[in-house]
């Protein structure tokens, strides 16, 4: 089987087992199931869950895509080709409680031609996970990498290094001054090399995301009871924005979608259900909100 | 006096009497004072009021900042000169009350120079100013509307009808296919022409300016008392999230600020106050809400 085929099969197995146990653990909510088809050729399948007991809002999507690629995105990402194929599984979970970190995955395959229907030109994997806590558990962030580690370890012991620091890199809110979160992994570009065929990358890949649910679910089940209040809450509303801003402002991901005529409720779903911009907003010194904004100043060696 | 320190004097006055007025129809909250300084030249004065009667988050920020023009910008925005000077005046008002528009409205003025401290080798003037309701009252937005026109005019008879075919223009969500709110006038680029000086143009930014408090002001008598519930409050909540959306994704000004080193606080008061974000939020048929989400699917006639 091609590695686009065999990936798609992949991304939708995926977002059914994801799905299955984010409902096991949130007990209360159900993902809904939007497929949708876009005009210029391809859709998805979108699964929301929103007002859970542990899940504010959480969206697990496929899309699979293809269609003439747009001048803007061809010199903005400075690839060849006039034609795309872009397959994914993307997700966002925002639970309710402050104490449990926010997460998002994705798992993505571009194929480039130069015509419909051509042979591929160019083709690489993207992808990577990342939380974003609003008050710190070094713990759990430390589990959260060393699953990753465990992954990126079956491929060579330099890699979750490299691709832990991609992700800081690559999730930095650059007009703050201070990352999204507390990274994980992320990469892109993933291409055929003298060691390495698509389908390593596509193992790697499935692997990363066949972890995804032993990284983050260990941090539901911890932090699901910690006690928060009001303060709490009012924090996490003010961090989310941030969030927004990233999302917004940087995310080529988020850029790519809406550029390429990508279903715009899809692509926003990873938005925060609710969010809370404060002028000039403040914290107290030496306390833990204090610690997450001295964190987010500069990575960390979590390992 | 040059056009610059003109205008420069003027944004601080405005400021002032804006502030004022709001202050004394709001009758709770208060204008803060944030003076900035900003590191590569220039700073400006913030001015935001929090959690009013009426005005749930309001910010009337001056800021004259000069520097080095980033080539980002330059080349986005398709002007020559290495070194600028901007200075302006801009104000966004997020009402409690759903029943209140939002409004925004900014008055600018750029100067370019080959060299710091060289002659002036373009300016304009930019601005304008534009309503964002949540539900419909025609004769609000009419009225909105009918102040700026009647500045217009004493220009010519021709200039507020081009000014609100911008406005619809710009402040539109292209990826939502939706205007993000039902206009006012919008301007850019107001040079010297053959019978224009730039001493012509800042009169009538500051007739602009000056006619910002009676477009508004009637609008919050009107409607500080009109009802609304839980329903009426998630709308405009929902409705938001379309703001922050043409904030970060499409504005030029947010854009150009943040690349310029601009004061992010500053910039980003624009934002709501509280804002959700639905995944594939619907209104019922027939209801107040789809009347708005209709408004905005394409730029009505108002006068």
């Amino acid at each position: 089987m091609s590695v686009k085929l065999a990936f798609q099969d992949w991304i939708y197995e995926a977002q059914e087992s994801i799905c299955e146990a984010l409902e096991n653990i949130d007990g209360k909510a159900r993902f809904t199931k939007d497929p949708w088809k876009r005009r210029a050729g391809g859709g998805g399948l979108s699964r929301v869950l929103a007002s859970g007991d542990v899940i504010e809002k959480g969206g697990v999507n496929v899309s699979v895509v293809e269609g003439p690629l747009p001048d803007v995105i061809r010199e903005k990402f400075g690839v060849q080709g006039t034609w795309f194929n872009a397959s994914g599984l993307s997700l966002v979970i925002h639970p309710v409680s402050p104490m449990i970190p926010a997460v998002h995955a994705n798992y993505r395959y571009f194929e480039l031609y130069n015509r419909e229907g051509g042979g591929v030109v160019d083709s690489w994997f993207g992808g990577g996970a990342d939380l974003t806590p609003y008050y710190v558990f070094d713990e759990d962030i430390r589990h959260f990498h060393q699953v990753h580690k465990e992954v990126c370890d079956t491929v060579n012991h330099n890699l979750y290094f490299r691709l832990k620091e991609s992700c800081d890199r690559y999730f930095y809110n650059e007009h703050r001054g201070e990352a999204r979160g507390v990274g994980g992994i992320f990469f892109d570009y993933l291409r055929v090399q003298s060691d390495k065929s698509m389908y390593d990358w596509l193992h790697f890949v499935e692997k990363c995301g066949n972890a995804f649910l032993s990284a983050y679910l260990p941090l539901i089940k911890r932090r699901r009871h910690e006690p928060w209040g009001e303060k709490e809450r009012h924090f996490q509303e003010v961090r989310r924005g941030r969030y927004v801003e990233f999302n917004l402002i940087h995310d080529r991901g988020t850029l790519f979608g809406l550029k390429t005529g990508g279903r715009t409720e899809s692509i926003l779903m990873s938005l925060p259900p609710v969010v809370r911009w404060d002028y000039d907003f403040k914290v107290e010194s030496g306390s833990r909100e204090e610690k997450l904004l001295k964190l987010l100043k500069l990575p960390k060696k979590w390992l």
